[in-house]
């Protein structure tokens, strides 16, 4: 019988992004590698299940320790899918990315790539969404794969607790070395653009910048990033702001 | 000028569900209403917004105080389409809902009204998802409204602190009071239903029933459900696990 790992590995790029078979080719140095991407690009589709229509899957390679699938989903449904139907059994790890861009502070709510890793940790199995900080689809991953690999091997060694996975951004070119930090307060503003179409109807390109609430504060994962450290989020999936809690129980409703 | 409050409607279940119609009818005692809702079902969108295609909008209703919009996006991108475009001011509130079925515990997670709630405490404005524990799409919310008001006139009097929102759970049948409580552990299992079409190809239903990992706690939301109390769980969008950051600052990596 195998004893290598299992590693269940899926993305919100799609299954052409460089970035998965830069991944894919990492994580096949530790174990037997179970790939189920989306057919198209899920970027931003945080954690969505499909639930009005039912899905597709299908696999597209096989060979020795490695199975690629694509799927007609989200990020989340491709995990779904993996855990209750396409896979032989539990995979030891899910690992998502490696993102096109970067998702440090609140990207990480909005976050395809995390929204897998969150879907991880809830199977109660070590999860990692990976991004690197450059949206070149041609981005030179050379380095980040090295990171990529020191921290699954760390992850491997000291697992992570129940419901909790790990966000993990690589900043472009030189890296410094590792920061386990918190997730940046910030927000996107201004965020529609708005044009006219031939026919003289409105339509709205979502757009913006990214807003730093706390600039300059060491310990947050923006400015880990800026310091060209790998940032390092412990992700929950206990949303609960317990501060508030304790506040509200003094309200008279 | 006016200066009642001004309301941001939204819900995930679409432009034409019950629950949208009767928030709107208890929001409207309180300010003026502004509704963006989503023309499609957008159950289980959670945080996802659109960018690989534009947005469109259209006005459906105006009258005093109230103004309809339809939008093509998520939950999220009716909130931001808001804020960016179509509102004349920034709202005082951002409200969802009233959702058919329930967002207690993990659902959270998924659920494309507190994703729009979420969206909200992002602009810096008290949010607030509201669900009634009842599938039904021609569910009774007689009793619910009466709660989404009283919740809703606390939220007025108290406010809610800067990046925190409430998921407000209301229990179907018989309300003993509101319990200010923590999103309950748990996990949906069991997820897709294989069926094969009459081309004799596979596809797969997401389905599969909640897995609650702390039964009977006191505190939790579902403890409160069970009890036909309104569960409220302020909610944060800070993700960090903090317990385990700590732990992690030991790691060698």
């Amino acid at each position: 019988m195998n004893d290598r790992p299992l590693i269940l590995i899926t993305n919100d790029d799609g299954i052409y992004a460089k970035g998965l078979k830069e991944l894919t080719e990492v994580m096949r140095l530790f174990g037997d590698v179970v790939v189920i991407a989306p057919e198209a690009a899920m970027s931003g589709m945080s954690n969505a299940i499909t639930t009005g229509k039912p899905l597709r899957a299908s696999k597209i390679e096989e060979e020795d320790g490695y199975i690629l699938y694509k799927c007609s989903g989200t990020p989340v449904d491709c995990v779904k899918m993996g855990f209750n139907q396409l896979l032989e059994r539990k995979p030891d790890f899910v690992v998502s990315g490696i993102n096109h861009g970067t998702n440090s502070s609140i990207s990480v709510v909005y976050s395809g790539t995390m929204g897998a890793a969150i879907e991880g940790c809830l199977h109660g199995v070590s999860s990692i969404g990976f991004s690197l900080c450059d949206y070149d689809p041609d981005a030179d991953f050379t380095r980040a794969k090295m990171w990529v690999a020191r921290i699954f091997q760390s992850v491997a060694e000291y697992g992570l607790p129940h419901f909790t996975c790990l966000n993990v951004n690589i900043p472009k070119g030189e890296v410094r070395g590792i920061e386990v930090c918190r997730q940046t307060s910030g927000k996107w503003v201004e965020e529609m653009e708005k044009r006219t179409d031939p026919h003289q109807r409105d339509y709205y390109w979502l757009s913006g910048y990214f807003k730093n609430f706390e600039p300059d504060v060491p310990g947050t994962d923006m400015h880990a990033l800026e310091n060209q450290h790998v940032s390092v989020v412990p992700v929950t999936v206990d949303m609960t702001c317990n501060k508030t809690l304790e506040q509200m129980k003094n309200w008279r409703f």
